[in-house]
């Protein structure tokens, strides 16, 4: 038995609509510890972008097929697998970059891990990234309780998002900075409906009384994916020995960071970097707690669905060219749904 | 009994030599749990001269005597106080900020500690802030073994001379960056004497192959009292999830703090603070185990004494001008002597 995949690769680094071809390729039946995979679905990321330009610091080796995220169905395993089984529901883990553009894969049993069939598809695609960075962020920097604040900056990133409705899962208060634009009313509400306790511009953040006065206490973590002015603008507003995480530079800018940040106020500068957490950590109890509970909410809808664009594997052009190599702001993510 | 104590004293911020007076006061004998010290010398830190600028982060009450450091005698002791005896030689300690520029002080026997005879009047009364400062930064932020390396800026100055002699003690290589001179093969000779390990310019750092080439291991620790792009150059050098420890800043420039640094290479930012230690740790084990082994390296000289000018209170005019406010990298280090 043998299956015919539709997969993207690519052989050399460069533009990605330039460099990434679809083409097809017949797998064999998976080995005693393998697992055979159809792809249900499988999120075009910022950093598959920055990957296939080269411009990532860990390089496949070349040619590789893209994607580092995905869902797919188990349709047969290996004579010695007996964690996973046909028809099971498992999504694809970022340690082990196999590349989840295709319609079908043969891969180790260990290198994915089953979820609840409860979980939508778009939902299962696009758990691995965002949604842990936001987890880990906020678990794993300081030991955080029931009213304690976190600030962050690109509050309406996707990832941005995820904090601010697990925070209000987990009771804390956030303060979340956006950059000002014309709908700012609009993106307020937005991000209050999803649980933000007070949404700021940076403007209103330099200007605001809310800390100094007590009328909110201090933030014991702050959450920087912008860097630059933005970055030293969230390190102001902490409270003595916390922490500050590092996790993205949409302003492509150093925060300037002032001796007195470290000496007198005594903060932690850290940063958090998924693709590295999930490489030292998957199949820990940690992941496996973490996937469980990610997935608990996102079933109960506690974490909200990613605003997408679902295509089919052979509008991979579209795909490509709309994805930013940034933190995608505004714009949609696109999704390859390989179940037509 | 009384005591005629001279002292100097300021009752307003400004300029150090315009605000600092010299005055009589009497004092009484020692209460219950007090001992009265005779002081034999104090030294004029930079510390101090921002402390009279009204800078300092952390104001004392005025009017106030000023002075942060020092080493005295003991004269008589309260009803009761065991801990101490007359003739025990005492260093003042940094936490409890009494003002040690003053020829007597009646002070509580908890804020003094009982240190060797042996130990020289100018190390005895200079040891509690930059020995201290250079033991804490080696010891408290990352663990390190025989063999493995430390990167520090502002190599030549007070601090940095006591970093280079107790990595020398505990086997720790040293990579020591200075600014570049017209006497820079003496002083990197003078550190190298020390037992600086290597000693470079900012630009022969940029320049170096010594990491990449594998000759040298990559630093676990990096040690920043200028700040900017020299900051930023150390930072640059360490290994994969290593600690930069800012504990001043000579260029007043920020760090340019890029986001690889934290996402890519795991980088911890701290900084170190000897005052905020001494006032979380003051008496405790880590304190009176450091205060014993400083002072049995001062007195195997395994520590160097600082370049210095004793001068009597009356001259005091002359050592507050001729203190830098910045850490004083190529100045003499005024302390006063009140033996005569």
């Amino acid at each position: 038995m043998s299956v015919v995949s539709q997969k993207l690769f690519y052989s050399e680094f460069g533009e990605p609509v330039k460099v990434v071809r679809l083409e097809e390729e017949n797998l064999q039946v998976p080995k005693t510890n393998e697992v055979l995979i159809r792809m249900l679905a499988a999120p075009v990321n910022p950093a598959d972008i920055i990957t296939l330009q080269g411009l990532y610091p860990t390089k496949p080796s070349l040619p590789a097929v893209p994607g580092n995220e995905g869902v797919g169905e188990v349709l047969s395993v290996g004579s010695a697998v007996d964690s996973l089984k046909p028809g099971d529901r498992v999504t694809a883990q970022t340690a082990i970059n196999w590349g989840t553009w295709r319609t079908h894969a043969v891969c180790d049993a260990g290198h994915v891990y089953k979820i609840p069939k409860e979980l939508s598809i778009v939902d299962a695609a696009t758990m691995s990234v965002n949604p842990y960075t936001a987890y880990r962020m906020l678990k794993d920097f300081v030991p955080l309780s029931e009213g304690d604040v976190v600030i962050q900056n690109g509050a309406n990133s996707a990832c941005g998002q995820y904090v601010i409705e697990l925070c209000k899962v987990w009771g804390y208060h956030t303060v979340n900075v956006v950059r000002d634009r014309p709908n700012i009313d609009e993106l307020k509400e937005n991000l209050k409906e999803l649980g933000a306790t007070y949404v700021l511009t940076e403007d209103e953040l330099w200007e605001t009384e809310m800390f100094k006065s007590g009328k909110v206490a201090r933030p014991r973590l702050a959450l920087n994916c912008v860097g630059g002015a933005s970055g030293e603008l969230l390190a102001r507003q902490l409270e003595y020995s916390s922490t500050m995480v590092t996790y993205g530079a949409m302003s492509k800018q150093p925060v300037p960071a002032h001796a007195a940040f470290f000496i007198y106020n005594n903060l932690t500068w850290r940063g958090f970097w998924v693709s590295e957490w999930m490489k030292q950590h998957t199949g820990s109890p940690q992941h496996l707690q973490m996937k469980d509970h990610v997935s608990q909410l996102l079933i109960e809808r506690k974490l909200s669905t990613p605003v997408h664009k679902l295509v089919p594997i052979t509008a991979y052009k579209e795909a490509l060219a709309n994805t930013s190599s940034g933190t995608a702001l505004k714009s949609v993510k696109y999704i390859f749904n390989f179940q037509n």
